[in-house]
């Protein structure tokens, strides 16, 4: 894409301004987006008007702009992301049903895992995620997850960054924090006692996709008090089996005898049989 | 942003290559980018790489690529959409245990429907709808919602792209679809009987937010068996009550006695009364 004269590129600056916008500041002034993208205000008013004319913005009371629904319509069309959470999402909701507590699915993203679903009780203990939010790979039992089944590379990238403990109770050197990744290996489970908040225990397992590769994280956050988890862990682990199982199905070649129906869709949409077999047949005559 | 020779921006052609990528075609390779997205090859491996770079593409195998989950992250921070699911998921998960039949949350765009979210349970009845997908409103029942009780300019943008129905039973005429609008509004909740397919009915109530505005349309969609709807559409339009209720409470303003926990973040999350005042002292401290 053209370079500015800075040398930064349009795409760059456009990201700068949609990522200004986060989850406790969702409504924004020019004036605002100038000062939290660190874009001159004159690149602001252009980006915006283009952007708004796209959909990616929309104008709100008070001189101010959301991010538009186009943008959310476009992330919907992620494998990893909606893709993973659309099959996954009736077994979340079964597991949320027999757990009674907050239950969610990670995906790695950098250092940090992003939450793409969270499913939650009102008098649910406290629990720092949002979904769509990020949660540094040190600090969470998703993120333990991911470093001691996904990519070797992870470790090195975390140690690098440096450990910074929220609570007393994270692991505050390397040696602890590879005692803990070890654990995780051993048990295939994580477990992380009040890491972000005192009152709350973090349990996480791998979901893998095809060739056996972790494509995401299934935990949940439940009350710590010093209980044996192995009621929840047992659950988590036969879920993120069946979660694993769905995803294989959709991901076999269209016309295999064990395929989910739905061709070409599978690996995005999970609706009933019926629909699935009529969205396969719209689609192909397409 | 920078026009090239062809007058088209640099935004203009990032949202192409973004576009090309579909519900049923998820995973492509540059000459299928350059194909679908109508790009010249050069411009395309120029931008796929930027976009690489950016997280906003991810390589698969078979030199093939999908959309990043970077794009998914950035399409969370939407009121209008990822905001909106959020507030209702809690009670969308009530009304599909009470119904169990697929329920569903659409927001306008454009002339077109754009589905949110669907709980589906594996027998459902036929289901045209994808979480990320457009209807045109002219098909749907949301559409008669939103034609029936939003923008009033609507209804003439609709009839000016022409009536297409898609089974023998939808509306033909101008006369016979603003008949079905005045239904929809006389009633108060909208019906649309095998406008999709044969077997479906569509069932859409208004979500209203703030100033009473329609924000979102609250489906379901069961059977066509020419029973009266009566018991679903009390279902819908008791839920549309507890989400407009809820979003209300989402967008007093901060220390209002009826505002939920969570301050600015209300508009995108929804979480445990504990993890909500917990998230708010976290922003407070930023």
């Amino acid at each position: 894409m053209a370079r500015s004269s800075r040398g930064v590129s349009a795409l760059t600056r456009v990201l700068a301004v949609l990522d200004a916008f986060t989850a406790d500041a969702p409504f924004l002034s020019l004036t605002d987006i100038h000062r939290r993208a660190g874009v001159p205000l004159s690149s602001v008013h252009r980006i915006v008007a283009e952007l708004v004319e796209h959909g990616l913005l929309e104008p709100v009371a008070g001189r101010r702009y959301r991010l538009g629904n186009r943008l959310w319509e476009i992330g919907s069309k992620t494998p990893g992301a909606l893709g993973l959470r659309e099959i996954a999402e009736p077994y979340l909701r079964r597991l949320h049903d027999a757990m009674g507590q907050h239950v969610q699915l990670a995906v790695p993203i950098d250092t940090d895992v992003l939450l793409i679903e969270r499913l939650s009780a009102p008098d649910g203990v406290v629990n720092g995620s949002i979904v769509g939010g990020r949660i540094p790979v040190q600090h969470s039992s998703s993120g333990l997850v991911f470093l001691a089944f996904g990519q070797p590379e992870l470790l090195d990238a975390v140690l690098a960054e440096g450990l910074r403990p929220v609570t007393s109770a994270g692991p505050r050197t390397p040696e602890e924090f590879r005692a803990a990744v070890a654990a995780t290996r051993r048990r295939g489970y994580a477990i992380a006692d009040g890491w972000i908040h005192p009152a709350s225990r973090g349990l996480a397992v791998p979901v893998r996709g095809s060739e056996n590769v972790v494509v995401g994280a299934l935990g949940a956050v439940v009350p710590n008090d010093g209980s044996s988890p192995r009621r929840y862990t047992s659950l988590l682990l036969e879920t993120a089996s069946q979660i694993s199982h769905a995803l294989l199905r959709a991901y076999l070649p269209a016309g295999h005898p064990r395929a989910l129906p739905g061709g070409s869709l599978r690996a995005l949409v999970s609706s009933s049989e019926q629909s699935m077999r009529y969205l396969e047949r719209k689609a192909q005559r397409r």
